[in-house]
């Protein structure tokens, strides 16, 4: 495996990307384990002031792809199969998110692993859970 | 029910919203199927120009959501309680991509739309399934 | 790719293992659309008469592997990696559910079917979206 | 909330529905925490002599809706609408496998539970996630 990259670096890598737009902020990078937060801004929001459902997931996204690249053996590439979000509560505009994506399975053929997402008291707002596929690259 | 809103009525109600900041079209509203188109723009892709996972399902977030809103009863509200993907195939920057959202349910309780995304040549991306919870309002 | 095999066959494989405890009968056999009918027996329900979620999910896991399986090039073989069930509806002990599995995607990667279950009154009960990963065998 | 019931109270129960036909032994019955074991006999197995996936997926159907039962208000029942599986490895034919179901979420409205499943050595199987309603019984 190549030398992990750091936070710095791939936080270059996703600002002109879709992640940027959103403002997603790399906090901890590791290799079982990624930390990022992202404000509520009102043009994330849904109806009613709340972080929109989308928003919830495309965090996780980002979150869970950037855990399997940092663990891809060289010559190897990925792309997420499948993506599955339970929503327990809703994040109030104007606060900021706390995503954790931790690995709950690092293979040859695939990585799944799982974002937690937390509002800045601490409550639970959705849990992602999502299946990295890893071909040659 | 109350009577339906014109798609342009829901357009204007997305446009400051995390839907609007993406660049979310409705292109059509119906009770039980919406359609709307989104620009593959820079900014939504991932790295190697195809759009990002986490837009794939904000986008299909979106319109599950609109067609729910657009059947709740007066005195009701809906959230998101679940939703899983199926990503299936890329979509290359500075396409346009295609949303369709059909109810597969519309009970008191919930109600399940599934979103098939396509390119614009009509090869299938995505397909997004989510449940809406209807709460009193 | 082989010659297709018949539902017969299909079904002789399928006797022995957890698909024939469960009484799962194959109806139809084609490339893109597998059917097959479960009697909905007290040892298949949960509390209150009503079919079980897991036998749901198992009938349906079935019909999608099969799918795959006669869909497979020769020398490969097929594991599911992920399965999501929106459950709609119940279906009631001593009546018959029908299962309906269509291939949403055949490619040389993964393969994604959807199984619809519908009472024998033709009420929506589950919709189950699965991939399947092809692999060398 | 009533009285917690005992492992053997709900074993009863479930004994002549479709958790006893699969063999489904509660071990550790906690409001937070369930344990169970599944022998994997030959008539729970897929092609090749491993645990069908079904199999892993009625079983954890089994536990989260159990887990929701004894968190019940009094007045109030429960259904699955939603169950999202990641499958990552293979339990193999008269092994044991062991399944553990926590709460992630306990809410008047709906209840979230993830059980983990591993073989008899430890490794990961898979995991899965559902959502219950709570309704008024």
């Amino acid at each position: 495996m190549p030398s992990m990259p750091s936070a710095e670096q791939i936080q270059k890598i996703l600002d002109p990307l879709f992640p940027g737009l959103m403002g997603v902020r790399i906090v901890t990078l590791e290799p079982e384990r990624i930390v990022a937060e992202l404000e509520v801004r009102p043009d994330l929001c849904t109806a009613g002031g709340i972080l929109h459902g989308g928003a919830y997931m495309a965090f996780a996204d980002t979150l869970g792809a950037v855990g399997t690249v940092v663990n891809l053996p060289q010559g190897k590439r990925t792309t997420t199969t499948d993506s599955s979000t339970k929503f327990i509560g809703g994040a109030k505009v104007n606060t900021t998110v706390v995503g954790e994506s931790v690995a709950l399975h690092r293979g040859r053929t695939t990585m799944v692993w799982q974002t937690t997402i937390k509002s800045q008291e601490g409550k639970l707002c959705a849990v992602v859970t999502q299946t990295q596929l890893v071909l040659d690259a």
